[in-house]
């Protein structure tokens, strides 16, 4: 199964035997008080300049969020958009849970974008995918529902099935559906990470998606998190997932190195060109 | 499937859910200048030194050999088999080649020891069974036959098969044999760790067995091989690997966090703990 996406001059293709996709998250104020206050005082220099490094850093796709509290999503988020395309020629991930921000934001966009995201919850699934149909774009499918996002990789499996056949009815192509199994952090329940990489074998396996991942979450609260971030991305990689939403310049190291070993980098040559970058 | 190791006082058991057991391989004069030149004037306290660096990095098994151009094996092994049995509590792993040497170290040895290794050719298997049979050790298998070591994953778990049989026919519980799938660099096949991650998920899923590996050899010849080495030992575990063969004091952090992360660790308790004594 393999997930094109695209900028309006370069395409990414996520999945098959391809190295592992680096989605950067880095433009989201969630957390980041210096972005917040950047984009309450119209300052997108600051963004460019992220979306800059990210790029330098290795980030393959850029997730674009300005979700907080405060900003007129619906406003900001297209201009957003239309700054980091001025700035680097990745393909975006436009990330809004706000559907007028959404349109907006595709509607600002060249290209083929991946909307992030849809959920199995009805207002989300009714909302979402009429829009990813009406721009053609793909879609990350996050695999939380009405009662929560589940414990256990089977309910997990349940939601990217239902997600996927919603997407399907919607008149989106499977191949544009890539599902997000969502980590809690190992610190607070010691299966969270045995019951997502579970969840993104069957996903992989049963319904030929591609599977993507924000690591981080599964470090929260325990000390050396790019340790375990680097540990997890390792087994995610082996596990399925073809593309993973993360600090690029933190990650992107070890992402490269489970690429090697997992067979995904010809003669080591995406590796040992990182390595004379980073030295 | 649980093997169960020993020394004097201690007992190691691998396999299950348990924790990744680490094999301390310091103790090997192989590209070692000053072991070999130690063992040559007699020098014990080197390896006495060493054996309790391993122990405090958290070795919980020492793999000791001394099979080098020069050195009388029968003669040394259970001496230096000896040596670390007065340093050390921990559970030893008898790495030779020479049978003589092995027996004369499984005399000299206290406990349930595991041998390393056999091999599927004919002369290692009639020549090993039976002395770990004798001594009621538990031993490695090798996956290699008198045609060489196997590329792929299916000629490896031909060959795992074969070591089974052949130590069942000799009286050896199969819970006492452990395969070492082989890993050869992917700096010179591309597929090599992929093929060795497939054959240990298939000698775990299919014939139950506990699996080793020897890591380093991942990263031969390129550079930065830490970091290689950090994710091929993450995938590994997450294939089913339940213990590694490991330079301990620079691959157990990364261990523990993948052990973390596979839901090995409850409440992160040998995490934190390992945390809080590097810090």
């Amino acid at each position: 199964m393999e997930t094109m996406l695209s900028s309006a001059s370069r395409e990414v293709v996520v999945g098959g035997e391809r190295p592992t996709v680096l989605i950067g998250e880095r433009i989201n104020p969630s957390g980041k008080k210096w972005l917040k206050e950047a984009l309450m005082k119209d300052d997108l220099d600051v963004v460019r300049r992220e979306a800059v490094a990210q790029a330098e850093a290795g980030a393959d796709v850029l997730d674009v969020n300005v979700g907080v509290f405060g900003i007129d999503e619906k406003a900001m988020l297209p201009r957003v958009v239309e700054t980091v395309m001025g700035a680097v020629d990745l393909p975006l991930c436009i990330d809004t849970t706000d559907s007028a921000a959404l349109q907006a934001a595709l509607e600002a966009y060249d290209g083929k974008p991946l909307v992030n995201s849809v959920t199995g919850e009805e207002a989300s699934l009714s909302s979402v995918l009429p829009l990813v149909k009406e721009y053609g774009a793909a879609v990350v499918g996050l695999v939380q529902d009405d009662e929560g996002i589940p414990k256990d990789a089977v309910r997990r499996f349940q939601i990217a099935e239902k997600i996927l056949r919603r997407a399907e009815d919607a008149g989106i192509p499977r191949q544009d559906v890539i599902i997000d199994c969502l980590v809690f952090s190992v610190g607070s329940d010691t299966s969270s990470g045995s019951q997502v990489l579970e969840a993104i074998r069957r996903v992989r396996g049963e319904l030929g998606l591609n599977v993507t991942l924000g690591l981080s979450n599964i470090s929260f609260g325990l000390p050396d998190r790019d340790l375990i971030n680097g540990a997890f991305a390792a087994m995610a990689v082996l596990a399925g997932a073809g593309c993973l939403i993360v600090d690029v310049e933190k990650v992107r190291p070890c992402v490269l190195a489970a690429d090697l070993v997992a067979g995904k980098d010809s003669h080591a040559r995406r590796y040992l060109a990182d390595y004379r970058r980073r030295k």
